[in-house]
Order: structure tokens, then sequence, then C-alpha cells
């Protein structure tokens, strides 16, 4: 429980929306030091503050700004032991391999992943404990100390946390039905042409559904019995139904839900408000949890008051605890299925960046990470 | 089938938002006249151009840019046989009364009536059928030809005319859960405080719900068997789920939509697509559609080819077909219930003046408005 | 004065944003009529509406849809008399030359030929007397009948349309100083990301402001003596300083103007006013203009009224006389230069594609154009 | 130049746009010391957080939660040494009056006493050296220690800022001309309907061009001889002429700058940046800046590097220093005047609150107020 000590790490695709992010969180974190910037070999070789064209609100952090940016490949990230990828998926993949190859601890935005049966899909203040599967995943590499562990696409990330919070309260859902109404720096930069979402709606994201429905029983599933792979909450099953629209907002997604239990009779609302206002995350220990954890919010589901009829809303609730739990709204019967409600995720703060480092943070607790 | 006589009609509420769209719809049309257009007493007594903050895209019409704003009062519209209704609630629901009373064939855009049981709550594409209880409303209040018709909320208004054509094809339903991104315009002018809206997503609009879940059934059902009354869709229950948000949208709504038919097994998403395709509004003479209903689309839903998957959008189609038709897309399986698509309405075309403009033009063709 | 003849045209850079338009306009114009359609390699061989990415508000016309797109290649247009270019500035310099050579009439809204000292730059409603260079062109470049006509940049043609108006009524302008206001739409799809100008403002334009300062002294000024080039108000000395800056909105440049006469006392508000009202486009003949040149707005410039003191605005004057004209407000003293005024132009309609519609309108009723 | 003692506070419309600036700035204040919440009778009697309809993206701050809002009478703030008024304008007037003659010191965001002869209108980072004439004002009042200091319009303070620089170091101003495109919260709450900005600009805002006209000349101005008035830049005629725009942008006006200086020839535009950058705000001492005026920004000025040609711009730049210094870029030389610059202010941090408590901290230090 005492100060972790300092972990040298390296960011792939730095210069990109989400590399970003990553640089700027991680220039505030007491024990993580960026001592690595990767990025397009066009990139390589010039300072970061030359390389990059910085579009985030506040400055280039003092401490990476002159630090040169190297070409991703695992020889030039020598001083690091920790890899947080933020890369494109159209090379992610094999980048992020090389570096797996190469015994380094890789924590990934990218979605290439994601569907690898023995890559953990971790949103951290779910399902921490499927870092169990590492073991398994060095043996089938012959690796000593290298891993993948992903993070899950920034909806289902807003998503998982209160639906893991209803089943640790009143066991296994039997459907859930979500419309998303996503921000456009989901889409990355330059991502939506103003042209396309000025006074607009797009109701499709390209495989955004897909994602949603996968993703979310793999997370909220448990591993099989040999702890060798996911079972896709296999026991009872579960049917998602995910519809989802850009909307003309920054930051931030909002999500509409109705869920179904599989308890007959289910829940009340109030039952459900208190269930969510009380969820602590597993894997993240309470009483050390700011030595730790610092990333971590302090409360993983923030729930609105009742009399707060229209809250979340993006613009005034996605910075709340820097954008690191989820809120939630409008708790009601939804005359179809048994509950409804709304929430909100920042969906380039915890549905990004801040998930990647949190697993990091929960994976060096626990020993995963060997420094 | 012959050309309809002209009828003088009279608009109230004339310098707001709605009577603005009645005033340019109304410039246009063949048969309906307008003579006489009532505010509140503050612009009683003033030519429309000066008492009007005219918001509309394209100029006052020159037909009635000096025409003397008069008070609502029955009396002040002794030349006029129709009345349009584009008041506030708050004022709507006695003078609409005084019209009735005083012999006026009433079209209201107000929701002040909508759930009175002898009032019809008609959506032109969906329910016209429901004129047949006129003679019972005239009777219960000793008139001779006055008589109030209702349109529905414009979000009720996109989500029953598919409703209705899948009803038609199908047999019953029997759940609906729909999700709703309303356009601004919906509120009104002022309306909507822009530091409220822009780069936001508010998930409430007051009573919009309730709105919606209450006139999908009174829409969708029948008459009792007496024709005195509507049957709320009695025979075969149908839960209806709404939830409704404000999105930064100029106009158009946007309806995320999941089905459950009756009939097992349900149709298949190309059978449902056909099904839209072909629908024709019940009580609209196909034969002479475009002489004695002018204002109805061609098409009363156009369904997107399932290679347009990013559509309908509120930018690119509200304006299609004048915005008087419903535009539906990504018709596809519901993994919940049975199958889910997008809809788009015009809120203020279809969904408010537009819809009132038809149901005078059935209502007239009908015999219902005695001239 | 009689209907002109039919004219086939061909339509370059089919597929972009400004060829959309072209597309559109020329459906419904009575004369010219479009038979061909070019666009990149990648889209020739294509029905045109497999072809496009359409983003107009209104349907693709059917006289077009199944059109098979070609290459830019001359000897694919043989049936065409006029050209028209809305192509990309990276590949319209040699394009176009190529179909000059090849004896077409090409009214380009490309930059690329605007310096050309034979090239005669137009906004149609103030100096399509510099068609008159023509002879000189195809002189110099062994042509019977080929010659290029370019438009103005957006923000060009709503500026010089008001000055050449009074300077037609004052004498020269000594000083210019205008701050622009530019939708997204000036900058071609995918164009602005939405990232870049959401809840935003870029001060800057690339080569915006240049183009302004030049191309407003070729535009006002005349012909040197000999008629062989153009003389860039030489006469009189005039200074235009121009800033531009991107704004959030769809379609409609604000333009924000003080000007400084030569003449001493410079002319008041009202006269000013007068002078704008009354302006009629040389070289438009006006007892046939709507046979001639159907897409030239009725008036010029309208002048909003002093009453109207919040107007022009983007958003609801826009679409007036179909965006063909110029909206002018605001017009008042400026205590540093001498007046200072509002101006509007819609970049995509009088901006770009209706401006070339128009020039090659007056250019076939001047006999420019060989048919 | 020790840590300031403990100054207990009252904020006047507290539940106000403006109000609820100055309660999340005090909050984290280090020696001002909110005690008093004052807003309209129908608020008073309630807790805080009942009374306000909160709109900021952080929290209220919970030392101010539960604190009862009063009326704004001046028995009720007995422990209150200094007000801040966030008042409206229809109200501010008589009630900043009262407290003044009840001996309180009154930092004013209102219009009402702007234009008084003996209240001094200070940007901090300009014309504190006004404050010489607080004892004048006194006197006059027959007043011990009350007196009322005004900040300026949110467009003026952005402006003065340079203009001071460019007269501190060049000498006076002769010519400025200057377009805003200013964003909608400088309109308050509800300000600003959407349907009046979303895809648009309105070219005009009440009132708004004649304060900067007049506000620039009395705060560059300097006092009468007899230091009892205020010259309004009566030395050397400085003509201003302002063209003020509503954009939608959520906050954070930026203003386009053109010069002329008095002095011929006039400096380069190199010359111009280095003045700017090196501008320091007099009348704050330099060496304890941090401690005495903890609300002051670190660089009054920040000049963008000429690399950045596209900045400054509100989203990216509106928070730096927590929005209490200027934004300057795009220096360069203006073809009808000498030099054109882009500016850059918050307004509602330097533009509002941010600016009455820097005012507030310069008189605690210059013993002004009096505690």
């Amino acid at each position: 429980m005492s100060q972790p000590k300092q972990v040298n790490v390296g960011v792939l695709g730095a210069t990109g929306t989400v590399g970003q992010r990553f640089i700027l969180l991680l220039a505030a974190h007491p024990f993580f030091h960026t001592t690595g910037l990767g990025a397009s070999p066009r990139s390589a070789g010039q300072p970061y503050h030359r390389a990059v064209r910085w579009k985030q609100t506040s400055p280039i952090p003092s401490s990476v700004r002159d630090i040169v940016v190297k070409e991703c490949k695992p020889e030039e990230f020598a001083d690091c032991v920790v890899i947080f990828s933020g890369l494109d998926a159209d090379v992610a993949g094999d980048i992020e391999l090389a570096f797996r190859a190469a015994e380094f601890a890789v924590f990934s935005n990218a979605k290439n992943h994601r569907r690898d049966p023995v890559v953990p899909l971790i949103v951290p203040l779910v399902n921490s404990s499927h870092l169990s599967i590492i073991p398994h995943q060095r043996s089938l590499h012959s690796l000593q100390k290298g891993f993948i562990v992903t993070n899950a696409n920034c909806s289902t990330t807003g998503l998982v946390v209160p639906l893991a919070a209803l089943e640790h309260a009143f066991g296994p859902l039997e459907s859930i039905l979500v419309t998303t109404l996503q921000a456009i720096s989901g889409a990355g930069y330059p991502g939506v042409p103003s042209l396309d979402i000025f006074d607009n709606v797009v109701p499709y994201i390209g495989g955004e559904e897909e994602k949603m429905e996968y993703e979310t029983l793999k997370i909220l599933g448990g591993l099989t019995e040999d702890g060798k792979s996911f079972d896709l909450h296999s026991n009872t099953p579960l049917r998602v139904s995910a519809s989802c629209n850009r909307v003309p907002v920054i930051e931030g997604h909002t999500e509409i839900v109705s869920v179904r239990f599989a308890q007959r009779p289910p829940p009340s609302p109030e039952e459900v408000r208190q269930a969510l206002a009380s969820f602590t995350p597993p894997g993240i220990p309470e009483e050390s949890a700011k030595v730790v954890c610092p990333s971590a919010p302090e409360r993983a589901i923030v729930v609105h008051d009742v009399l707060e009829v229209d809250r979340p809303q993006p613009r005034l609730d996605r910075d709340f605890q820097g954008g690191a739990g989820v809120n939630v709204g409008r708790v009601r019967e939804c005359p179809v299925l048994d509950i409804k409600f709304v929430l909100l995720v920042n969906n380039v703060a915890l549905g990004a960046a801040t998930s990647s480092i949190i697993n990091a943070e929960i994976a060096l607790e626990k020993g995963v990470i060997q420094v």
C-alpha cells in the first residue's frame, strides 16, 4: 500500500487524438512516467511539439514538448515497461503484437485484439478479474512478461458499468435495449466532416452496434472453468440490442437503456438507484484506491437525484471526476422491459485513455506487470 | 372529384411559430383561403407584418402581409368556416371551445383537447376514420356544424404512421420501444435557450413521453362499438415505452423504434420494408388525392434503400415531399424485440400545421365540414 | 429576345459539392441541357447515382440519375458546347486548358486561371463587360470558339456587388476593410472537420484574404486601353484589407464591410441605401432578363429596412431569390472610414455554381458562345 | 507582501450566470471568503442549492451549497466588507447605490454606473490607476468607506488590453476598427434562443457597439488634471468603430482588430508582437503578484507564434490561464490602417467575474478597500 515505484511508459500513436489524451493524463500521473513517444515514420525524428497537431484545450505538457518522436518499433522503447497504444486500427494489430513479443506490457485502446480469445477486454470498473487470463496468454505465446490487455469501445464502456452494478445486486440480466447518442470526438480526427453532422443526426456508426453487442457479453461474462477463455455470459443468455447514432455533441456519449432482469419480480426503480449508487468496482482495493489507482473515480456511478429530471447532460456532466466515472439519471419503470435509465460516459476519458491507464494501475498493483 | 370550392379559413395564434407555418402553407393552398388572423390582444389591430416576428426562411406571403390581426374571438371571424389553431396550450383550451360553440370547424394543433373522449386525435395518414365521432361530438354539445379535431404531438405523429402500416399488414403489435432525438423547433419560440442545447443533449422533455404513450393508443385503436368513444387499442393490449431527448438539430425528429408483433413468427425485415413502402393512407381517395388532399404526400412512407445505411437524416431528408411524409430506414432484426428501424418526421410540417391542413382537406371531402 | 435555343452542357467534377449544385440548378434550366458528366477515373463508367455521395437536400434529379459518368477528357464530351467546371483546384488547371484547346466554352468555378491576364474573372451582376477580352484570349491561343471564363471566390463575389453599386453611384472607392464570417460549405466536402469548428471560430482561411484583395481589384477595374488586359483599378488606387474567418454556419457568408469614398463629403447612409437598392447589373438586358438570364436574381441587392436591425442573417436570408442575389443591411456611418454595412452572400449559389451559369447565359446572349 | 487577511464578501445576483461564476471563483480564493448570497425575493430564504438553476460544468461548491439566500438589502450583509454584483441591469442600479450608501465596497459587473463621471470603469490589466478617483467619489457622497467600481463590457475588456499595450509602447492610437464574433454566454441565461443562433450569425447586439466605442475611451484615457473626472482620451482624439456579431459559440469572444497609430511610420508587426508579449499590467506589483493578485493571469497577453496561423480559437484557447488573460494572434500589416490582429477574450472570465475579483484584489492591496 505504499506509493508504487516509478514506471517508465511509452505512448504509441502519440500524435493522434487518443495519444494526446494519454499524454495529458500521464503528464500528471504520480508513478507512470512518459519517456517514449511513437508515431508514424513521417513524424519520427521530430520533437513532439513539431510533430503533433495539438487539439487539446490545455497546452502540450512541458515534460513531453521536446521528446523526439520515434517509430513504433519495440527496440526504440527499451527503457519502457508499459506501452499504451492509441494507434489507429489499421496499424495497431501488428505493432501491438510486436511489442508483446518483445515482452512489453501493452494496454491498448484499439479494437484489433478485443475478440482474441486470450486477450482480456477490460473495463476497469467492472472486470479487472479477467487479468487472471494473462499467465495463459503468456504461456501460449512463450512469453515471460509480455501481454496485451485491451479496453472496450467507448459506448460499451459506459454501458457495462451500470449493468455490472445491476447484475451484482440483482443477479443476471436477460435483455438490454440501448440507443446511443454519440459525440463526434468518438470518431477521432479529422473524423466526422462538419457538413455531415451540423444540424443533423446520423443514425448509423459502422461496426459500432456489433461491438456493443459482442463486447458487453465478453465483459459481463466470466472465464470458462479452465480459466483459459471467456464464457460470453453463457450461463444465462443475455440479449443485447444496440442502435447507435452520431449527434452534434463534442464530447460525452449519452445512452438510453432499458433492461429486463431474470429475477421476477424485478427490482423497483428505487432499489436500482441504490444499487447503482453504492456500486464499488471489484478489484480496486477500497482503502488504498487513491494510492494504487489514482486515475479511478471516487464514485464509479453518480446517480442523479430524482429531482434532477433532465440529467445527465454531456456538456454539464462529462467532466465530473475528470470524466472517469459514469453518470446515471432518470431511473424509472419501462412499460416494455423492466427498468429504463439514461447514462453518460465521457468517451475520451473513461471511454478511452483513462480506462487503459486504470487497467495498468490495477495490473501493477496485482503484480501482473513485472517491473 | 371536381376541384373543391373555395373555403375561407382563419388562423389563431397567427404570430407564433406554428401559426407562421399555417400561413405559409395556406398561402399556396388551392382552396383554403386565409381571411382572418387571430393573436393576442397585444398584437390585435396591427397589420400582420408589424405584429409578427417572422422567423421563416421565406418572406411573409404578400397575401397576408397587410391583413389586420384580430383578437381570438369568434365574432371577429364571421367570414370563416374553418379555423386552424396554432395557439399555445395556456390559452388554446377555452378559445377553441368558444369557436366550436360558435359553430366553427376547428382544427387544432394544441394539446388541450387531445384526451377529450369525443374529440378525435387524427394523424391524417392513419386514422381519419375517427372523424366518424363528429356527429356524436356535435350532438353532445347541441351543435349543428361546430366541432374540434386535434392532431397529434409531433413525435407521436411520426411514430404511428409506420406502426399503422405494420398493423395493417401483420396484425396487432404487442410492444413498442421508442427513443426520440427531437429538434429544437419542437419547443416553439423562444423555446430552448441556446446555452441549454449547444454541444449538448437534454434527455428529458416535460410531458412528452406520457403524450407518446397515450396518443399512440388512441390513434391506433378503434372506436368502441357504439361509435361514441375510443377504445385505446383495448382489444389487444399494446405496451409503449418512450424515451424523449432534445438534440441540437433545428428541424426534424429522429426516432429509434423497436417493435414486437403479436403474430409469431414475426415478419422478416424484408417483409416489413415492403409493407411500409406500399402503405397507402386509408381515407384519402387514391385516384383524386392530388385534387381533394393536395397537402398529402405522394408516398406516406419513404423507405430508404438497404444500401443507404445511414439514412434518414434530418438535414438531408426533412424537406422531402415538403416534410409531409415519414422517412424510414435501417429496418433490421432486433435481438430483444422483433424488428427495429429509424424514422424521421418533420416536426413542423407533418408533425404540426401540415397534419391539421390535411385533416381539414379530408373532412371537407367527407362532408364533415359543412360549407 | 425569343427563347434561346437548347444548348448541351457538360459538368466536370460532377460528383463534388460544386458539381452537385451545378446538376441541381441545370436540371431545372430552360435551355441548358446536361448531357455529359465528368469525374475522376475512379467514378467513370458508373451511373451517376452510384458514383456520387449525394449531399444535397433534394434528391438526385431523375434526368441525370442514370447518366454514365465519364473521365474529364474533351473527346468524351463531343455533344456539348458549354462546359461547367466544378473541379478541385489540384486538377482543374490542366483539364480546363485541354477543354479550351478542344474549342469548348469553359465556365470555371476553380481558382486556377483567375489570375491569368487574358482570362476574365466575372461576377455576373458586376463585370460581364469583361467578356470583351474573349476574342483576344482566343487569338492568343489560336482558337475559333474555345475560351475560359472564371467566376470569383465566394467571398469576393458577395463583396463586389455592393461595391460596384457604390462606385456606379458615387465614383471610385478609396479603401475597403472587410471581415468575413464564412460558412463551412465554402470548404467543400469533407472540408472542415467537425472537431475544428463546433463551438468555435477559426480566424484563418488559407489564401482567402489574398484572393479577396486581388480579385476585388481585377473585377472592379476595367480593361487597359488596348482591351488586352485588366487594369486592376489602377486609375484610382483602391486599398483592400480582408480578414477571413470560418464560423459554425452551414451556408451563407456574412461580411462586415467599411468603405471610404474618394468623393468628399461622402454620401450619407440613406444615399448609400438607395444606391444599393436601385442597382441594376450592367450587361443583363432589363426587359428580357427573365428570358435570357433566367438564373439572375430579380433584385441584385436586397437592402433590409432600417427597422430590420439584425438582418441579414444566413439562416433566414440565404435562400431568398434562390441565393442568387446579395442581401445588405445595417448601412450606417463608420467612425473610422465613411460607411459600414453587413452583407450576406450564399456561397454555394451566387458564390459558386449560380454565377457560372449566369455568366454562361450572358455569354450566350452576347454571342460569345458560338452554338 | 505577506498574505492578505481574510475578507468576507457577498455576491449579489448569486443565482444568475455571472453570480454562479463569482461563486465558483471565490470558492477557491485564498482570502476572499463568501458569506452572503443575495438574489430576488423569490429565491430568498432557500438554501442556495435549491434556489439556483446551476448551469456550470463543475458542481456547486460545498462551501456555499447550504448558505441561505437573502434579499439584496445592505442590512442582510452586515458581516461583509466587499460586495460583488452580478445583478441584471434592470435592478442593479438602485441596489448598488444602496450598498454604497451603506458603506460597502461594491465591485459591479453591471452596466448601470459605467458612465457615471466619478465611478471608475476598470479593466484590471489596464487602468487600475483610475482607483485614484475613489476618494473624490466618497467625498461627493459623504461616505467613509463605500464606493462603486465597475468593470467593463466583456468585448471592451478584451479589446483594451492589447490597445493599452500598444499605447504604452508606441504612443497614442488614432483609429480602431473592430469586428466582434461574440459567444452566446455573453447574453446571460436564458439569453439567446437556440432557434435564433443555430447555423446562424446575428449581425447585431443591442447597445454593444455604443458600449465598446464609449468604454474604450474612458478606459484608455486618463483623469482630468483635478483628478475628479475622466478625460475620455481627449488629448489625442481616438476614433473607434465597432461592429458586433453574435456567433454560435458557447464561450469566448473573438475580435478582429485594425489599428492606426499616431506615430509615423507605424511600428512593424514584429515590434507590435514584442510589445504585446512583454506588456505587464500597471498597478499589479510584479514581485508579489501571485500573493496579492492571485486571480490575475501570469501573462496579460499571450501572443501566438507566427507559425500558429489559425490561433487564437475560442474552443482551444479560452480556458488558458483560467480565461484571465487575452490571447492575440495573426499580427500583420493592414493595407488600410496600419496593423491588424485577432484577439480572444473569455467573456465569462476576464470579461466578467474575474475582472471584478482582480479589481477587488488590487483595491485591497492599495488600501482603497478599508477592512
